[in-house]
């Protein structure tokens, strides 16, 4: 019986199965992993270089180390990278998180930038990448890559690790990096896989314009109808949690249906060919902004707190497969003949990665800055630097994509292909440990007012903000509204026609909120229109058939 | 990309895959029926009739049907059930969540009737169905059964339902009743599966007395060892959160921990084939006892909604998959010849589970109540037939097990194989469905004490005890201890020695107590023994360091 209960969990991790009780005990080992990173992450929480991540893929790394001398090299596919486990399971908890806590006032500002940085951004570093590794890589003969491999690699190298970044970057420190950076990661993830999707499917042996026309309509469409669809699920979960009250009877229906619904979302969007990412993103904004005031005191603390730990777990449980996957060891085997070729084309995919980032974050935060009216709103060129390093993780998505273009029909024993799979763990173990490591003393160094705050704080997870709190305030504030927002008090009301013009953002705003009050939230619930008011049972029936 | 994506769910959900795109619209499907089935359980909270259970199984074999219908009856794979998942995925959290929301002092002062009824009255049940199904089996000519067969028959319909019994009976209104069938449920669910295994690996070609001692060593054995390494896993888990104090940072990271904790305790006890269910239930109770009081209050808020709201989702996707699974037209198929036949072993099953539960129930309850001083502590004859009727509904255990007897090495084709299966599937259908919506009115007409609670409060998810509350109380009643017990006041102290020999079962809790007290909460923490106070830093440093 026992023997054969592991086998599915394994095939979903990529675990070849020698035996079946080999993988119950895999399955061990991870959650034991998973564990040990959770207790010496607390134990380097105060530590000033170290973040989870990097702890996870040290551990990751150690734990291949030790598996590969126990067997004496050869379980090379004890684990192997899966993108369906991530793409299905892992990634849609951390970024349905991400937009569930994320500070609503301060990612709509930005919008703009935001989309700058994800959209063209992205394209301009797909160019460069694709571009360099056309240049530099034919001279080098590391084997047969053909025209959509090149694109390919521009595309797998210029997605960012937006998960990485939450782990760096601190929301309550530094919102507007934050928001700017991780904003720009939610879009850019999305992108990434368009283009991915487009060189895959789109015929390129003849090009003209067409073809980009074609591709900015693609995407256009993909993310208008993600987010659509996001918005559609979310203000639906509203409506019947709203409607039906479900608070009456249990707390865990409404939970529930709050997950499953998230993750419907999610899938939704998979099913109809968009961005997954994107619609379960602004699912978590809109379910933050009217679902989360229509549930039960409990539902929202646990919500709330739910959400966060599905999150870190998956977050630790990428790093932590990463690093275990980085040492199959026949992927090594097919480059070891030529490590300095190897060494070669990931230094060079490493410097391409700078420059493409470089060549659109500077340029891009320029004109960003030309449409802001205040010097204090503009940002400065310590903030650029800190977008560009902040950006320069590859992660889980890199990872996903490399495998989907380069162990396709299983041509992994190509010596072009193995070498594109090794070079991409080598730039993703690279830019995630030493560019990780060293962002928070960089940003330490460059944005030394964030520095009021205990470093302690500086690491901590952003999608718990108020943790420090619950140290000793009561339970009440600690569930505080997710929505809150610190700057609050800085957005001026447009009380005349100049405040008008000079702050159009704010003033989108103003009329959004004028909106939500008078049509959306009657209809959705949210802060002020909750269905139920404690103490009064005759109030709260009047307004739920209100 | 899309595309890919969902194969992995769906090899797991035992989906056939014959398009990548299928599987990602299969699981939106189940996620949306999920949903369907949370709203509409809501919806009929009030019915006398219904339960969640029945809902879920219900819309299940509607969209079966539809499937059915909509691809012409070709889709005879669509769905297997998968036992993999159900014991891996589904299983845990449904049995960790009960061990950590029982009410830990019914459940102990009963626990030597638990063990009698669990342990002696599942084998009194398995004797009597392998026995009735060698007697009528035999005659019918109904295929190949070999004595294995006819044993494992005996194992499958021995299993009841603890699911399906949590969802009837209501821990606040019949304690006495509910820890006694759902504490007998758990046990039982580990003896049969010890029955099955035992079935599967001993030579069943020379039984002698000896494999009697060998079985009855073999499952002490499991008891014994099962319950220690839950008990250890959920100490060691209280000791790291006390020690570490991991609420000073995150109270994510607690909450991860213990479903982490939890998971691991059922992994390890499979992956020293022991039983997984026994291990998580009574790490559940450790967890409850010692661990939970050790975090954040926000962290027992979140624990404990979060793990009954698993728990909720769980149940229904089991009840929703059984209900789904059951149309798999291809088992159908090889038995249409002889549908009398069929109907036949179905009914003679019925009958014996009906007859083999009887055979136990009464008798068993009889000695228990000879070692009972007061009639108050008696089971009554109403209780008892309660009992009886209560354990009677079969779920996916039964189905499991069946699963893994008759559809190994691919015998689906034979004949008698196939009969089991159907038979399997059509007493779980028929008992689940038709006793379940028996079992309220049932319990209405046999105890009307406990219908001074309204029925509403009555169909309730026993997960939930405070929910009624949720209405009106706030937070901090909410997030109420979830051992509070409402039994406290009355256990007698012993303060003679009359007292002490009368009621030997509270002695033994005495000095229980005074142990915990002395030795066990001052080291793993629990009520009163919390290292952290609010509003006093320096005190709550002192704890934790002494």
């Amino acid at each position: 019986m026992a023997v054969e209960m592991g086998s599915i969990l394994a095939k979903s991790m990529g675990l070849k199965i020698t035996s079946d009780h080999t993988s119950v005990a895999s399955i061990n080992l991870f959650v034991a992993l998973l564990c040990a990173c959770i207790i010496i992450g607390h134990l380097l929480e105060e530590n000033r270089w170290m973040n989870e991540s990097i702890t996870a893929l040290a551990i990751g790394l150690c734990t291949g180390v030790v598996i590969l001398l126990t067997t004496g090299g050869k379980s090379s596919h004890l684990l192997v990278f899966s993108e369906e486990l991530f793409f299905i399971y892992l990634l849609p908890p951390i970024i349905f998180n991400a937009g569930f806590q994320v500070k609503k006032k301060q990612f709509f500002r930005n919008f703009m930038t935001i989309m700058l940085f994800g959209a063209i951004g992205t394209l301009i570093s797909f160019g460069i990448i694709s571009l360099g590794a056309v240049h530099f890589f034919e001279k080098m003969n590391i084997g047969s890559l053909e025209l959509g491999d090149y694109l390919a690699i521009g595309a797998i190298f210029s997605a960012t690790d937006s998960v990485c970044t939450l782990q760096v970057l601190n929301q309550d420190e530094t919102p507007l990096l934050y928001s700017l950076v991780f904003g720009e990661g939610v879009v850019n993830d999305a992108t990434s896989v368009v283009l991915f999707n487009a060189i895959q499917s789109f015929d390129l042996s003849n090009i003209n314009s067409s073809i980009a026309w074609q591709f900015i309509g693609s995407f256009l469409y993909l993310f208008i109808t993600s987010t659509l669809l996001g918005v559609f699920t979310g203000l639906i979960s509203a409506y019947i949690i709203k409607r039906l009250y479900f608070g009456r009877h249990s707390t865990d229906r409404e939970v529930a249906l709050m997950m499953l619904m998230a993750y419907f979302s999610y899938m939704l969007a998979e099913l109809f060919y968009l961005s997954g990412i994107l619609t379960v993103f602004f699912c978590g904004i809109v379910m933050s902004h009217y679902t989360w005031h229509n549930v039960t005191e409990s539902s929202r603390v646990t919500t709330k707190h739910a959400f966060a730990t599905l999150s870190f777990v998956a977050e630790i449980f990428i790093f932590l497969y990463v690093g275990m996957d980085a040492l199959d060891i026949e992927k090594w085997r097919v480059i070891s003949n030529s490590p300095g070729k190897s060494i070669g084309v990931s230094s060079i995919l490493l410097v391409l990665v700078l420059v493409g980032r470089a060549a659109f974050v500077f340029p891009l935060s320029f004109l960003s800055n030309l449409t802001k009216k205040t010097p204090l709103e503009e940002i400065n060129i310590k903030q650029q630097v800190t977008i560009w390093w902040a950006g320069l993780m590859r992660g889980a998505v890199s990872m996903a994509l490399a495998y989907n273009q380069f162990t396709r029909s299983g041509h992994t024993q190509l010596r072009g292909n193995a070498m594109m799979i090794t070079s991409t763990i080598t730039v993703v173990l690279f830019s995630t440990t030493v560019f990780g490591l060293m962002t928070k003393p960089l940003i330490r160094i460059l944005l030394p007012s964030s520095s009021h705050m205990n470093t302690a704080t500086g690491s901590m997870m952003s999608s718990e903000p108020s943790s420090p709190k619950s140290l000793t305030a009561p339970l009440l504030v600690n569930a505080e509204d997710p929505e809150a927002d610190t700057g609050d008090q800085n957005v001026p009301r447009p009380t005349s026609l100049r405040m008008l013009l000079s702050t159009p953002s704010h003033t989108v705003h103003h009329y959004w909120r004028r909106f939500d009050d008078a049509f959306m939230r009657p209809v959705f619930g949210g802060r002020g229109f909750v269905p139920f008011v404690p103490g009064s049972p005759t109030e709260q029936d009047e307004l739920q058939w209100h």
